[in-house]
């Protein structure tokens, strides 16, 4: 059984990772989106696992503590991270996961898990960025300013990820994503039980 | 101007190589072929340019003495190589170029330009390589004998690749090699003049 890939996309706030993740997932049925867990209460239409793992604090801290998450982070007083367990899972079973976390988390990921392959998704420019925030209108202004400086420092980890994928036409940074799938799946370390005798 | 893809091809004798380049060259506009030098007569039907550079022994090993190959070898008594000039006029312009050569040649490329991207096109098994061998029907038995001798040595040599691709469906594997040529381009060092301010 060949090991699957562990994904990690990253990037700021309002680059479109969600919609990219969402166009990838179309098109790729060997590959399972990875729940977060969180401290943060149930919204109506969530569901338990498929969501979030919702938790309540200290068993939040239990995972932490123990070493059970990949990553984790604390945003206006709730815990969110990943859960070891289901990812190693299914990449033991030979599928494919991807994980859309915060740049500080892919950090994290990469520390604990140097197998996993980083993507961080850009806009094609910091001004383009700045006009995608501020089209949605759905973000106040000083939120947008707060946003765009925490953009700034995350784009100084992007030279730490393995891939800049730019966020243009939906389906093109999707294909780009998939063809780094398909590639990464064709990297030599990864292939040489293709090698022996038979 | 983004410095074009050095990528390098190779694999054992009738793994299918020519096959899989005719099937992406037809999908990669911005790809170009390149061309080898020769000292072997040309053949009808051959092109001076087109099929290779054809030209005599002393000066082949003028071009070869000055540095001017990115890799060579004699075959039969005839001289074969790179010249290192048209492949990096074409990177320097952007353009993408592949090379299709033997693995002893790509292991001299990398030397010279460490940033090839080296790729074996392998069998989906040894069995399946010598099945196709002995079914293309034009090779005499003593001669497959020696091509899967020398096939056994050039699968020793493929984890210094940096992927090794699957030779099944054409279409299958000229999308690999597609998919790995849209990866490199969007790795991190590769993207970095994305993340200026702007």
């Amino acid at each position: 059984m060949k090991r699957g890939l562990l994904i990690v996309l990253s990037g700021p706030s309002g680059v479109g990772k969600s919609t990219a993740v969402a166009e990838v997932m179309k098109h790729q049925p060997n590959l399972q989106f990875s729940v977060s867990a969180t401290t943060r209460p149930m919204r109506p239409g969530e569901t338990e696992g498929k969501s979030y793992y919702f938790m309540d604090r200290s068993r939040f801290e239990t995972l932490r503590d123990g070493g059970e998450l990949l990553e984790w982070a604390e945003y206006v007083g709730n815990y969110y991270g990943t859960p070891a367990a289901p990812v190693d899972e299914a990449l033991d079973a030979g599928v494919d996961i991807l994980l859309d976390i915060e740049p500080v988390g892919a950090m994290q990921v990469k520390e604990k898990r140097p197998e996993a392959i980083l993507i961080f998704l850009a806009a094609p420019s910091f001004g383009e960025l700045e006009r995608r925030l501020t089209g949605r209108g759905d973000t106040p202004p000083d939120k947008i300013a707060s946003r765009l400086e925490k953009a700034k420092w995350e784009y100084t980890q992007a030279p730490a990820y393995d891939y800049i994928v730019v966020s243009d036409l939906v389906e093109r940074t999707a294909d780009r994503i998939e063809s780094i799938m398909k590639a990464e799946k064709c990297r030599a370390e990864r292939q040489l039980d293709l090698l022996k005798e038979d």
